[in-house]
């Protein structure tokens, strides 16, 4: 089968493939004499393949990557399957996914996808807990653990459900109760069930993939376990990082402390302990390492034995856009700083018609239809505006850069998650240093570098 | 013609896309009997791909980016070429790959690959400049531009090489000689000449592709033009990114302004002008927003003219490990605060052995012998230590993670470029984040997920 069995009914995703192509021999200074000599093509075909007047094939990747030193993957773009901006799943479509997990010789979990993207890493599920319990005792042998799984989770509990963690052996039962919120991170074993076989029990199991999948994860997976455990950073140790800038540059503390003007026993001092340098020296530092000083700040994560538990009562609420008018109530779910392009929120749809446009965000956007409103939905996307209608349990996708306004006639609400996806800070400001008209061919590479 | 026909002879390449399957069921919170369903595949045959008992082939592949939102090449992992931590070129391979360019009707670069690897985005290419030029006029008819490319581009330079650049329109020619340094931001167009036929007169064109390329790239295409343009974000502007966080999480002035204890018209007033907070305020406002202080800080750039140019004659110099007893003398050469991982270096080996280690680093490096002089090199991957020699010409690929020496009878010069990759800061405090245990399974996921 080739390829091009796929690329056929989607002639951008065709032009992003032809566009790899030869932006990957620009890369290697190939110009197409020389292409064609190293894929063994006819001379003249290799125009045809990134015109697009030939379809990309697997066969020519697979070329490319025994004769290039590229993978397969480079070769490959991803699939545009939102061209509107916003994607829906609708509540029979989700129940028509449904799945009974058994566990522990009987049935367990009742799954239920929601909105998707190939554009990015949600993994969104319902999830109702089919196994009920009378205490919330995390030995109770009726809990079946699972092992974890790579992807962060914000889950968003509804109903009477017991929330089981495990961190560094030790094993907690939190009883949650609709509204209260969850953030979790990667192979954390947890588990869920219902204390009440009368009431809805279930949650929004919002797995995204976050920075540790992607490229980051096929290029660690190349350098295997110690390398990949050697490379971690420590979560708010500022001088561990200070270190690893050093290492890398291969600045001595005699040369640092000489470039900052710091002696060399305070940046002997800074680089072998957490602690944070005083601002005027961590500004001394960037300039006389050549970065900015975000890069000597290390993360730090507020995550206790792995999750960061957001009770419903003790979560702020505010209004949007302003007291006088407002459109919006939101309410601040789960999150942590390890993750700060993470937005859960709980939102209240205030206004009866989608006015108040919420600005554009950087960010994907997921949202679900909580209670029994619907809500009408507005958005704008590459100068187009689009209105539509999302019932409850209906969930969408929105890509980033969507102007978005909700409306509802009776008090409606939303569960909303937004996340980052691979156009991080560091690409955002590379997108900000390039000429101007550059985003044009990097976006599509439509010529020869010369 | 299936991808098991590359996989075949690259048993862990196999194992990782066996892998890359599990996590993708996982992901989606399918087990083995949901999986065969959804993929049209045999009862029990899922198994059978995940524990590589059956090759992951390009028409299994195709069926999964069908049947679920993911893309091909979510399920390829990376080409590990460089088993034992360093791959080298030798200079005949180099010349080998020789080519001309032919620009404006005669030749104009004579271009040779040095060392490149599927783990890496080194692009690096020795180009030989055979346009001479009699003035550094950059209007010289005889000087043919480019049009730019995508990769970020160091360059190194031997011999009366004149580099020409081009921004906003404006044309600029630097006289360079042996020892001058260029970074140069990508897409920017240029040119080089020899401003003399009588002595050597190349450079060393270190091309990669940095933050810009991989995944970045290809979710940015499926967005276009015009939402790609709207989220750069403005070198050095403070305000722009606290008004992009603020946006993100739908927080008002009002609202973090109560969380900050800063007043209203001060949150506004940093949201809307490019200087930065002081620093007490930058914590406060942190903590509101529930990021760590470096997310708060823009990065900047010190490129005039889309260029950084650092001449040899003001280049610093240290030696290391320190003054008693230099194993290396170090030569910082050109780079920029917008790529902190890059490290770029002339280094002179003083020491007739290779005994003084370089610790090793979170960075992919790149070497090149300059000069007349053999070195030897000694390095230990994953527990096992290697000896090998570098003749003049000869280049090299050292995967992170890996300590280096590097030692030569007489006085010994290399080009060293080190580069991030796609294991970002993010990424490496987001490994510091995960419970014990979980990074074997998040190089190679073994299981399902309960």
């Amino acid at each position: 089968m080739s390829a091009a069995d796929d690329f056929g009914p989607e002639p951008a995703y065709a032009a992003r493939a032809a566009a790899l192509l030869r932006a990957a021999a620009n890369d290697l200074k190939r110009n197409d004499q020389a292409a064609e000599a190293d894929l063994g093509l006819p001379p003249g075909s290799f125009a045809d393949y990134t015109s697009g007047r030939l379809p990309i094939t697997w066969d020519l990747i697979s070329r490319a990557a025994r004769a290039w030193p590229l993978n397969e993957r480079d070769l490959l773009p991803v699939h545009g399957d939102t061209p509107h901006g916003l994607r829906m799943m609708r509540a029979e479509e989700s129940e028509a996914s449904s799945r009974i997990i058994e566990r522990g010789a009987g049935p367990y979990y009742e799954y239920r996808d929601t909105a998707m993207s190939r554009q990015a890493s949600y993994r969104p599920e319902w999830i109702r807990m089919l196994r009920v319990v009378q205490d919330d005792d995390p030995g109770n042998p009726a809990v079946n653990w699972n092992k974890g799984h790579l992807l962060y989770q914000f889950t968003y509990f509804v109903g009477p459900v017991n929330y089981y963690y495990r961190s560094a052996g030790r094993s907690y039962c939190a009883p949650m109760n609709t509204g209260d919120s969850v953030w979790g991170l990667p192979f954390a074993p947890h588990s869920f069930t219902a204390r009440s076989g009368d009431e809805p029990a279930y949650i929004l199991a919002l797995t995204y993939g976050g920075e540790l999948t992607g490229d980051a994860q096929r290029e660690l997976s190349t350098f295997g376990r110690a390398t990949t455990g050697s490379l971690a950073l420590a979560l708010g140790d500022h001088g561990a990082l200070l270190r690893s800038i050093m290492t890398g540059r291969l600045l001595t503390v005699e040369e640092l402390a000489d470039r900052s003007g710091l002696t060399a026993d305070r940046v002997a001092a800074l680089s072998a302990t957490p602690g944070r340098a005083e601002w005027p020296e961590l500004v001394a530092l960037a300039d006389a390492l050549g970065v900015s000083v975000r890069e000597l700040l290390a993360k730090h994560s507020k995550t206790e034995a792995d999750v960061r538990i957001q009770p419903a009562r003790t979560a702020r609420r505010w209004v949007h856009p302003g007291a006088d008018g407002p459109a919006y109530r939101f309410t601040q779910l789960a999150g942590d700083p390890l993750h700060p392009h993470t937005t859960s929120l709980e939102v209240d749809v205030l206004a009866s018609r989608p006015e108040a446009m919420l600005p554009a965000t950087y960010q994907h956007q997921y949202l679900y239809v909580l209670g029994d409103e619907p809500v009408a939905v507005r958005w704008r996307h590459n100068g187009e505006q689009f209105d539509g209608r999302l019932e409850p349990g209906d969930s969408a996708y929105v890509v980033p850069g969507v102007e978005l306004s909700l409306g509802a006639e009776d008090p409606a609400r939303l569960l909303m998650l937004r996340i980052g996806g691979s156009v991080t800070p560091d690409v955002r400001f590379a997108l900000g240093a390039m000429p101007d008209g550059a985003i044009d061919r990097y976006v599509a590479e439509d010529r020869l570098w010369y």
